[in-house]
């Protein structure tokens, strides 16, 4: 966010040159933690804007006056800021309560449909016209999208912000519908201040270095991100696709920067290895699945020789989870003569013992004996872990599966030492999955999982999960 | 639009190449007429898209091909569609009242706030999502828009169609927040695609011919529009300037063809002598003060030798106006001695027949007498219609006059034969104004004005006003 | 030429603010005539530009402030200033013939290469350079191409301006190296500007209107230019090409504006029926073989479902050639029955007679007698015409014979009443041919053509020139 | 060049599409060495693209497939290739020495000038005609400026392909004229394509990082390249630039990522920091003055508040010729006072053993004895060399002031410690300089310096070259 203050200022206010009259009583440049004093200015700013004072354009040429009073701000002085919002910019109750009489008592269906309309026109909070005149801040869709960001955290703390962060969201939401939103492909010919960006935002697989990003933009790599057309340097969301042949099983390979590559015109297989969502402020405002398959639909064009679409997805949630069951003590989780190799690897007698302790081994993945002795286990605990392992009794316990079941992926396969990094090995013991996109049966996937939460899976998985 | 429906079915729809599973359901083909057996296949799509049937991709993608369907329909067919989205997606009156129930009842401010939000979304039709799905077509926005100009004419006929129309309106207020806006110079280097659509939408002083645009375009000419980042190639809403020395009295000599070229760093002076709504279907949604402001402010800034804005504009209900005072026989309307001349010049008795007769001869500003005869009382009489002459008693009866005076400008100068074209004669006797949009004044006048309709004029026009 | 100076007064040379210097000695502003005394001084400005004078950003300053006078002089002062360059600013002869001695002299292979160059550099005139500075103008490439034009005109009468034309034409071969030029597609979004410029410069079937240019950039209709990187609103040469199905073999049908489109993933043929050169200037430096070629790969690729390319091509030296003939009186000309029958037709005694009477009638192609007895003659004759008639004993007399023929293609049919406008009646009798690019024919074609004169043709004209 | 090899691999030849026939002689994979029995085929398929063999298109594809051939051999490969070009492709003497005789015994001038004409085109070896087809290939003038750099390397070795490399220089001259180069500014929203060659091109002070790079693009620097419109992602020659107020005088602090920014509307000053060429094959043509100029002229419209223009430059020879005037004993180097502080400093016993043994130490110039021992020989030394030191007599030996004072600039100041980086202590123990561009001067100072080498300096220059 400072950055972007920096950035800010250093633009002219498109508005500001009009404003050359003496009338527009300008804000004076708020103190840093907003004192008593200027909360009263601050609120009279904001009624001059709601009454179009001067006139919109005038309205508009405050609000951003009152944007970039806003940034110059610290924390405290923001949530004071906000509070006004909150607790002074509502809707009107006493036209809400004539509205609601007035709609509750229309004697025919014409009258009943204009009193419905023009109650919620009055739910509608004198908030949110404030909100949409900060549009007028140079950057002013990206301003508000950090400012959803910033009442997300602080509603934390205090909910009476909450009310603030559900008006903005509902804006954004209609601001951020798909259709508006444009796919473009980033390339090494991109500006080097949106690949900044790509790395920074990055989510999955960290990117070390420009040289690790040159890599991922390689001739057989792709890399697409939604952009909304006033944001036009911030990507929304990402994918990274890697153009191989063969599901790929194993991260670290395709982010090696000496493997040779392949001619795109050559690939059978389309892999989806990172998603990452860019914007906190857009949190609970979905693009994924409009992503993947716009993705899906346009390598599909450009390289009819893509036969198969999947993804190389981490496992996230199965060392959590299993450490939690190895706890509960449950005694079916290990077979007999896996009891025993876990025991004579790990020089532990108890074998869930065992299993613990191997995996807190560093390196174990790197010795033969452990190796041997945790792959059937882990590989099975996991199948169980994506097909079984419920939040709220219905949805995968797994982000990432709930992510790909709901598009209508079906899940493929398991990667024994997919990811040997310390965060994969760390949150996975080094597993990953294929999630795979047939197109013929996203649909009937889709619905399937969606009525009644079935998991589509590959007899890999199948297999596995019987032991 | 049919040329809009033969332009979007040379596009590919961008969802189709991904739909290749045989699963949705397709909508065949529509019957011109939308029969009865076809209605309940419509509503059953619908639904299917409100239900997010096989994905939210899918549910765009069945959106987009019932709009497609829309766009085959017949004006039957199309009354007939839209009939179900007004009779069956509208809100859910059960779910509405428990909402109202549970607002009311809410015991402390937290709840309060939380069901309020609640009843907002709640008040939400299923029509809205439905249409806001309508953005998946190629040119989605382009089509809602010109759905609401359809809407808006046929409400007027089946009044039961009018909650769509309104639900429409407040999604493309959203859309169409004038932040979302881009102000783009057009000129002769513009597509000719985008000029033919000038050539099409200008509505005050018609362009004759590529030529006539051409010279609208010249070195000391500026046109500029407001565009939608998502309707790229369609003008919003555009105005006309002339670099001029002095502020311009006459509409025939700012359009000559033949007039000599001013260097625009010469220029004191920008003229507004047009401006135009290009979307019938925005009607109601007003960017008309922020293109001025912008477009001065754009100005300002690449010309700094400009000294004087002011637009050069027609005073459309003048004539209408006149025919009614005089119809209604008010002896004040008249001096002496324009009876008199009036008389004379006509050869008519009474004076006000005179004046009215004078009018009604073709050609009477190039004869001498008539024109003399006509000059003092017109003048005088234009200048109390547009100060005096008010609708529902407050605002000027005249649009143009209360259009600029609600911007801030000041009534500066009425000016004689100032437009003599056939429209121009007939609408306003010849007559034209120029409104000044004063930079330092601007706010001060536009509060006078909205706070208590005062209307600022120059001595001119006052002097005229007294006779 | 009027109009690039219009446009050229209303930029700013680039040089010109780093020019704030007052050493520069300044061209005072040229007289139109050129007069005596300003010659000094123009040949003054040339030498301090050959010099350096003030180092190289100097001297182009000085050539384009040079430029700039040229631009102002009417055309008997141009004459002046051009005769100038002609007279005094060639190669240096004693340094040539040092050169040449030099040359002759040397005693190994080495030197001799070396003085070679030295040579070949001695031997550009300096002119060349001064001609070269010229560039520094804006749009400096424009200005030495419309140079050019002037110079080949003005050489005709005076015949010592050439060897400044050819000087020009070797600087301009040299920047207008085809790899150079970029092709693009022009469409109905192309800028107005330069859609103009396609109307001013078609040379075959001009274009009416903008909606007939309109209907030549339809969905049907393709037109491609070549430009140069600086000359980029300039289109050097371009092709019209329709997208039909079946060879199209009436430019009249081609060119109506009624006709209703045609899919083009729906065509199977690329009919080019209109190539003009667009730039005077650069005459002799030809471009047209590549333009069709890269066109030809470029529909390829874009729309596999074309299998046909081929022209629509007038006969532009028929009735020329025909009336020659015709008044030499060569018996062999007309068969026994075409005589009868243009005799009946025609009323007259001598079937030549017949034959010239007839087909200067006007409409004789829709009355039915005189277009039945000419048909077969005309055809019959305008085969031996493209096959048989010669400049120079070997190049066909039809240049545009000639140009098709020397690209490879081959002369496919004849077509009766292929272009009806006044223009094609008198230039050809109505008649149009197709040539067809053979893509794996193209190359044999051209070497057979260039080699031995050889002409490839159908079958068709084959069978119509036997008779 | 690899990278590029690797970079045209990806790409489709535009011509090859066309090339459908079998008649085109392809050309079989040539082996790296080229071995004598390809030499002859390479030959062959040069003489067919000089014959224009199946028409010019085909000649153009047929050298892009020579050119492809080429870049897959290796360097002994390369060298028997151009070597062909070298040896068989020359001009032909015959036709010279035809051309000679009668362009000498030409009876009147117009003949003379015609032959002349001719014989300028008979000097134009075949090989140039070959060489400019190679622009057929994609990115083919890049292709041509490599191979330029390859060829002065291997001239280097043998003096028989110098012809080839000369023909190529005046190919490049003409094509690089400065007209056709478009400055462009690099920021950091340029392609990261184009900033990784700014970074490897770099010659002056070697950017160390992408956020070294970063910071030399932050909103108080400016970085300015020349492009040609064909090689558009290579920069020719780029030019940095601080922004800042007074003359800086150190370039680490300049380079300092840390510093805080300044408004560049708050500067005074522009300061060139480093000038780089970045394509050794277009050694000897040359740009940099233009550069210079044109930013000059850019950065003073931009921003009016700059009122000095000057670099901070290197003084790259002065170490080199220290070390040599010190080796051959001069003993008026040294004052004596000088004298006694070097000895000291350096414990050495001779003043010129101790100069030269404190300036090998390490880090001198953080002790402070050294440090004052040696600032007043060393400045005084500095600008002896900088203005005495000649090359051939005339120019100054530093190539770095050459280029300046030719292009106008007078020597302005020199800084102690202006450099302390490995290389700025090598090259000129620290020493760096700034040359002033006063833009009223330039010309003058111009004359002055290529008309007599009149070296322009300050008075600070002067009073230290006195002592």
């Amino acid at each position: 966010m400072a950055d972007f203050l920096e950035k800010l200022k250093s633009w002219r206010l498109p508005w500001r040159e009009i404003a050359t009259s003496g009338t527009t009583s300008e804000l004076p440049e708020l103190e840093e933690h907003l004192p008593d004093h200027q909360i009263d200015q601050v609120h009279e700013q904001m009624m001059a804007c709601l009454q179009s004072k001067g006139g919109e354009v005038s309205a508009r040429q405050r609000a951003a006056a009152l944007g970039e009073g806003y940034l110059g701000l610290n924390e405290e002085g923001r949530k004071r800021f906000l509070k006004i919002l909150a607790d002074d910019f509502g809707t009107d109750r006493d036209v809400v309560a004539q509205s609601i009489y007035n709609f509750q008592s229309a004697e025919d269906e014409d009258a009943k449909c204009s009193y419905e309309i023009e109650l919620r026109r009055n739910l509608e909070p004198a908030r949110m016209t404030l909100l949409r005149q900060f549009n007028a801040l140079p950057q002013g869709v990206k301003f508000l999208v950090d400012l959803r960001a910033e009442l997300m955290a602080m509603a934390r703390e205090d909910a009476s912000l909450k009310v603030v962060e559900r008006d903005l969201k509902d804006i954004l939401i209609s601001w951020f519908d798909v259709g508006f939103l444009e796919l473009r492909r980033i390339t090494w010919d991109s500006p080097a201040s949106v690949l900044e960006k790509i790395i920074e935002y990055e989510a999955v697989h960290s990117i070390q270095s420009w040289s690790d990003l040159k890599n991922r933009l390689a001739r057989d790599r792709r890399l697409f991100a939604f952009f909304h057309p006033r944001m036009p340097d911030e990507p929304l969301i990402f994918v990274e696709v890697a153009l191989v042949n063969g599901m790929a099983d194993n991260v670290q390979a395709l982010l090696d920067e000496d493997a040779p590559l392949l001619d795109p015109h050559d690939a059978d297989t389309a892999i989806f290895y990172s998603i990452s969502n860019a914007q906190a402020g857009l949190a609970g405002i979905s693009f994924g699945n409009f992503l993947i398959k716009k993705v899906v639909g346009n390598l599909s064009q450009d390289l009819p020789n893509l036969k198969t679409f999947a993804t190389l997805s981490p496992v996230p949630g199965f060392r959590k989870w299993l450490d939690k069951v190895l706890a509960e003590g449950d005694s079916s989780l290990l077979q007999n003569q896996e009891r025993e190799a876990l025991k004579a690897a790990s020089g532990q007698k108890g074998a869930k013992g065992g299993l613990k302790h191997l995996l807190e081994q560093p390196d174990w993945h790197e010795e033969e004996a452990a190796h041997d002795a945790l792959k059937s286990p882990l590989m099975r605990l996991a199948a169980r872990y994506l097909t079984e392992a419920k939040r709220k009794g219905t949805r995968p316990l797994d982000p990432v599966a709930h992510f790909h079941l709901s598009n209508g992926a079906r899940m493929e396969r398991l990667n024994w030492l997919g990811d040997v990094s310390e965060k994969g090995m760390k949150q996975a013991g080094g597993l990953m999955i294929n999630y795979l996109y047939k197109l013929k049966d996203i649909e009937k996937n889709h619905e399937a999982y969606s009525a009644v939460g079935k998991i589509i899976t590959s007899s890999q998985i199948k297999t596995l999960k019987k032991g």
